[in-house]
């Protein structure tokens, strides 16, 4: 995996999945015994009389399966994927056992940091997509992204 | 647990956590395995190296730590909490191994569907908190919630 410097990263530049994730009814179970022990996440007939109607993942399982893609892609700064927070979550569509995953993350904002010039934060839209194309997850996220070491001598600005 | 529905709800109502959950630093290294394998949430001596210094949960861990605490909170709408989406999702402080956490939800707003009679959505704002009253995570989300079956035969706005 590359190892990105903000200096190397633009708005409209967009990665894909290094590989894809397929998800079981029981990695599904597992995840929500631990975390989210809600009926419709746990056992399929208490799913189906729920407003989903089926055995669905829970969304913060959805969301932690994103970021191993993320992680495993081919989008890699250097010093890590270090979240400073996200400012949309949304789940259009539930995750169901068998679903395979792969993400697609867009650089929507760069900028250098005013008060630390090793760093800048970037915006990405990051899109977790099933296999019939469909997105199950779209979050817009900022990370903290070093500068290049070289060109931390430079003025920002300059 | 109480059944909520959306008529027992009002902004600025505020619900604690049943419980506290500890964290482990196998917990934060086992999560990290499966879900967010990088050096500074898998291991001591690549954490101290890092940004971090230290070995922390992955913000995701966090997350789902505090779904599970919600599941187990206080505040129990009826039909459980099917979130429609997050607005904000905010980090301020890592979790370190022994941390212990409880959630505050607080309601920020309340509306009925115009669409759906039998059903509403708010808007909660859930802080993550440490043992030592200190903001872990921050997130404010969105939930279906149902009406109150009996008073689904008054038209909305009565």
């Amino acid at each position: 995996m590359a190892e990105l410097y903000l200096e190397d990263l633009a708005p409209g530049q967009t990665y894909g999945s290094a590989g894809r994730l397929k998800v079981s009814a029981d990695e599904i179970r597992r995840f929500a015994a631990a975390f989210d022990p809600q009926p419709f996440h746990l056992d399929e007939a208490a799913a189906c009389a729920s407003l989903f109607g089926e055995l669905i993942a829970s969304g913060w399982h959805t969301a932690a399966m994103t970021m191993r893609l993320l992680v495993e892609s081919e989008f890699g700064p250097a010093g890590g994927l270090i979240g400073a927070g996200v400012e949309e979550l949304r789940w259009p569509k539930p995750v169901r056992p068998g679903d395979e995953l792969r993400v697609e993350s867009e650089i929507l904002e760069v900028r250098a940091s005013k008060s630390r010039p090793d760093r800048g934060m970037i915006k990405v839209k990051v899109t977790t997509i099933d296999q019939n194309g469909e997105a199950v997850q779209v979050f817009i996220g900022n990370l903290i992204v070093p500068r290049r070491p070289a060109s931390r001598d430079i003025a920002p600005g300059a």
